[in-house]
């Protein structure tokens, strides 16, 4: 009898609660809220599983994953926080394998790990919050790219880029990082709401941001009917050298004419800006500095380039530093205290201090995230074109 | 001493195939290619698992999921197929847990479940196939909406949409179906390969693609620091009801009058289009036919007015069928022979039908997917402004 009400309840509760299960569709579960940022900016999250024995919550606003417990309607849940406001990226895992909260729409865009965002927002709101301020658009464009093949473009136009004026605008290229795609800088990196609130607030010139792929050899590789190569070992083997040059030159051979002729943009170096997290950082030091022509404004968030490498490559930078200061407008590098690409950071800001290389810095608390991207964006963005 | 030497195994692999786990980082696993679609277009799915007890393959081109095998390297895989070359959504079920692939960047937007995308092409190219053509681009607006709140536009302008000229286009509102987002249409429908294609083969008019969200309540509560309400019980309850004629308000109210003024349109309901899948279907019906003062073409993919409904809310459809039939240079409806969703929309055929409204239908192959609104929407297209 008991055994019976037992059966009766657990299929009851199967038919209310489990997952949906179309064939062939990914399951579309019963509605769980989560996040849900509570009044104290403490956090509950919520995972609904039958079946699941352990599910934890791992997140970049956490030091280790939290335990999360089952309770009703199998419905597993955890308050964690205060947690300080910002945008972190987030993932269950479930007896031991990462998923992305189902609930929850709002994700990292990038090849690899598959990441939920928790926006904890404040008051007042932070540089990268949706606030009633005129926005710029976001264009997803294509261009004729390396390889004859057809390249991505993400480009923010700010407000007031009326399309039948004749005004002209400054272009700051922005590159993000390793397995990141095009769309990671406005997707996770907020860059089109940190613009407009910085230009609504008379901090930032109005400008256009382009955000590419970074990865134009997988990008051939894939076009051409082929998987993208896996990432290349070290920073500055061969290999990584020669897939940032082959980067730089589709910046200067293909972005740059196709943005040139598609947007109204001013011309010449000094209205041209290139910044870039991680990966994207390396490329923007060495397309930048391999191309001073081009460029006067540079940006280098959590990369580097090392001592050797600066010698071998880019003599003339340390080499000729009166010119090299005369010619960059802004050299600007940041990196997080807890950042494992800290050491060699501090170095190659050691190397340009000893040289006399003018340069801004910036040492932040954190470690390799976007929650640092998106503050060295806002801190470098009024600097450019001033 | 066996023992020992398995333990030093397992650790090994540990060490090289478990998922590199950065604290509170999305674990970035070792690089399986996957999906590899072969030259007989049989596709293999790799997914790497040091842990998982079982791992099983679901997708909209399988009858049943696929049981993976567990090879060398942690490395599960299958091979199903031949395939037919057309976009699916996939996903893995880990020990009975839904999750992406990992090795896999593209994914279908929604606000619910997690599935990735298989790509399998063709030649020569399917309509959505990225073709050497000229190409439109795609832009993310916000716009002041319904409530006060920012509303979310994705839009399509076609190539040639210089930015300088003074050409005017017509314009199409496409809306996504229940838990999906602005940008379904974009992302899974490929709208604007579709229209690229149809207009470089002169099938289609340049037109302009808006496509919002479809949940205008659900934007409400959210903006105002709540959380989206549940799906309404029921397309046709007093809740779903009022739900849709939000939309239609902000549709009317908002969306049309921002375009408008934002974009080169060309004026009047004989330049402007509706058309939408499932949710955005009945919003599709609901919004053209409760505003014939605002749209001449009507374009229902896999979804339905009921009669009684008909009757009730929009009884001057039938009842003046000459009007109508006169307003109307197009009312479609298109679904699936497989769609849940059959039997109700056959109905509503059946009702246009013996109330002598002029429509165009179709019969598709296939079930409730978005394979089949690409299908729809670009047979549709080629019919609209004409």
């Amino acid at each position: 009898m008991l055994k019976n009400k037992l059966i009766k309840t657990a299929l009851l509760c199967c038919m209310l609660y489990l997952p949906v299960l179309v064939m062939g569709q990914p399951p579309r579960g019963p509605l769980a809220r989560s996040p849900i940022v509570n009044a104290d900016k403490t956090v509950t999250f919520n995972y609904i599983s039958a079946t699941a024995k352990d599910v934890k919550l791992s997140g970049q606003f956490l030091k280790a994953p939290a335990t999360m417990t089952k309770g009703a309607q199998h419905n597993w849940t955890v308050t964690v926080g205060p947690v300080a406001p910002d945008i972190y990226p987030y993932n269950f895992v479930v007896d031991g394998i990462s998923v992305m909260d189902p609930a929850n729409e709002y994700f990292f865009t990038n090849e690899r790990f598959k990441g939920s965002l928790l926006d904890v927002q404040d008051n007042p709101p932070l540089i990268h919050a949706l606030q009633d301020v005129p926005h710029g658009t976001v264009t997803y464009e294509y261009y004729p790219a390396a390889g004859g093949t057809t390249g991505t473009l993400v480009v923010y136009t700010p407000p007031g880029y009326d399309k039948n004026s004749t005004k002209k605008y400054p272009v700051f290229y922005l590159i993000s990082g390793t397995t990141d795609t095009e769309e990671t800088f406005f997707k996770v990196g907020k860059a089109n709401l940190i613009l407009d609130n910085l230009i609504a607030q008379g901090k930032a010139k109005p400008m256009i941001l382009v955000m590419p792929y970074g990865n134009v050899e997988g990008r051939i590789a894939e076009q051409k009917g082929g998987k993208k190569p896996a990432d290349p070992a070290g920073r500055e083997s061969d290999e990584a050298v020669t897939r940032a040059l082959a980067f730089s030159k589709d910046v200067t051979q293909h972005m740059i004419p196709y943005i040139d002729k598609t947007y109204r943009v001013l011309p010449g170096r000094d209205n041209r800006a290139i910044g870039g997290f991680s990966r994207g950082g390396g490329e923007t030091l060495r397309t930048g500095l391999g191309n001073l022509d081009k460029f006067s404004y540079i940006c280098s968030y959590s990369a580097y380039l090392s001592p050797a490498e600066m010698d071998k490559s880019y003599s003339f930078v340390a080499g000729k530093p009166q010119q090299t200061n005369k010619l960059l407008k802004l050299l600007w590098v940041s990196v997080g205290s807890e950042d494992f690409m800290y050491k060699p950071t501090s170095e190659f800001l050691d190397y340009l201090k000893a040289h006399q290389v003018n340069y801004k810095s910036m040492i932040s608390g954190g470690a390799h995230t976007w929650m640092n991207v998106k503050n060295y964006l806002a801190t470098t963005a009024p600097l450019l074109f001033k």
